[in-house]
């Protein structure tokens, strides 16, 4: 690989432009990249906005992912966020940080990942700007935008006892593919392994599905629509996800374990598979991909927790990045 | 220091809630932080955008920048450049990637400093929303949001032959700053050093106004009122930012050296003092604190350029992370 290669070689400018022509135009961008700042449209006069950082180590691994992988995650984990709230997703902005001996081919396919990502779970929504540096670190952050269309947005407080409680999307495939990474993903050493990682990916869906998900975006407005009465992105795990909107609604969120699938345990447990989980008003028709997964009930003794089957359960401890982290890289 | 002083020892939640409470809440924000995603007016159906990296090492040091000094420069590179559009700055959202031995107390002190320079350069400017992360390289992105008020966003390639070249802020002191600091804010191995810079900045204000500018961010709507041509932040020194102007436009840019105070190089060449460069038309009264500093000529044989006193200037090389970093750190 020649200097010119590498975006140390080629500088900012020629890295970005060999980046921006892969990156997709977006149907509400007024004003693209190449200004101080970009013009997004907001048309019912107010916009959705979220922020989410990658960062090499904890967040992923080299060894891993593919940069096509990290654009395509990057996207989910960040439109999924829009679509919590009911919002469409418009808008990205995106900031790299990557070591100067990077090579220009992998921040072209990171844009591939994005570009595709964004095509698949919400057509329309642009890339607007963003911003480089180096860095020894890789560190990849997203800024994502949305549009309520004259909607209010879907909070985590509004869940009311009577409600059903709703997932779309997989629940613990992010995690069991995280799993199996750790466990066969790595070297004697324990160090992360780019071909075992690749054959595993082969033999096992999850292992992909957690590299590079692909969560129902379009779900978050059709919710929103059918009258959702809270709303939340799955990053934690639905234990602790449903937990949160038990406490900020001040109720009792009662899972159906029948409802689980054939490892309730890994359901419950498993953070980063960005689906939806919603509480609807009882006796309305679930939209998209919305399964029944519960129902909300008061909380008498002002325990806002989550049960499973009418019993307590012990919350899965869910994904603090610096509780976790051991240093690891690959 | 006990483990509990720390992020790690913390937690992202815990860190969270030390922070929260110090940042500004901001007079657009619908819906704060604590949900997926924020949400935030934007009155007249559009918003304007944009994000900044700022990496330890290429773009700061911890012994020449207090976290007070990152939390203001933070704010002020930021709300400059939508400043730069002729927006006025609506909200910011703020992702940190730190150690996980980094002590809350320097996280309170960037919240303060964030807090404080919005306070000061862009009243009722709140932040929204954030995330955070855990890297061994400390990494802070920032995307600001701002209202264009029914104008449109001021371009680089609107200038016109005959039109006023005027600037508002500082031209050439950050640079100088930077430049002491790198001459006698490091130790005989050339490492940054905390104590010399500390003393240093005591001694010259160009050293403090380097590592914490305060740019005219108010002097953006000014201009934009005032039917600025174009604008643009001079985040990478006069010469090479009015030739941006110039390329974009199709014009010539001439700087007139009377103007540039008594040391024409330094702030010709000078970056980060994001001041706004902006053009007007001809015998418009000049808004704030903008002075004019040259005029813009019609590009006979399609150079687009920046002239000094009528004469070809060589434009002084910018800020290119991937090009001038080398490492070091401290």
């Amino acid at each position: 690989m020649s200097e010119s290669d590498t975006v140390e070689g080629l500088g900012e400018l020629g890295t970005l432009a060999r980046i921006l022509p892969r990156l997709p135009e977006g149907a509400s961008t007024l004003l693209g990249p190449g200004d101080d700042a970009a013009v997004v449209a907001a048309p019912d006069g107010r916009f959705v906005v979220t922020t989410d950082l990658m960062v090499h180590g904890p967040d992923f691994r080299l060894a891993w992912s593919t940069p096509y992988d990290l654009g395509w995650k990057a996207a989910a984990s960040n439109l999924s966020d829009v679509a919590a709230m009911g919002a469409r997703p418009t808008a990205l902005v995106v900031a790299l940080a990557v070591p100067g001996e990077t090579a220009v081919d992998f921040l072209e396919s990171f844009a591939d990942g994005l570009r595709e990502g964004c095509a698949e779970m919400a057509p329309g929504c642009g890339v607007v700007g963003g911003d480089m540096s180096v860095s020894s670190t890789m560190t990849i952050a997203i800024t994502a935008f949305g549009d309520l269309e004259g909607r209010a947005p879907i909070r985590r407080d509004g869940a009311r006892p009577g409600d059903v409680v709703a997932v779309s999307g997989a629940l613990g495939r992010s995690g069991r593919g995280l799993d199996l990474l750790f466990a066969l993903g790595v070297d004697r050493d324990g160090v992360p392994d780019a071909s075992l990682a690749r054959d595993l990916r082969e033999r096992d869906a999850d292992v992909g599905w957690h590299v590079a998900p692909t969560p129902p975006v379009a779900d978050g407005v059709l919710a929103a629509v059918a009258g959702a009465t809270s709303m939340l992105d799955l990053s934690d795990g639905l234990a602790l996800d449903a937990g949160r909107v038990a406490r900020a609604s001040r109720v009792v969120v009662d899972l159906d374990s029948a409802t689980l699938g054939s490892d309730p345990r890994a359901a419950l447990a498993g953070g980063e598979d960005h689906s939806l989980f919603a509480t609807f008003p009882q006796g309305a028709a679930l939209p998209g991909g919305f399964r029944a997964v519960g129902v909300v009930n008061s909380a008498r003794d002002a325990t806002y927790r989550v049960t499973l089957d009418g019993r307590d359960l012990i919350e899965a401890t869910g994904w603090d990045p610096y509780a976790r982290w051991s240093g690891a890289a690959g």
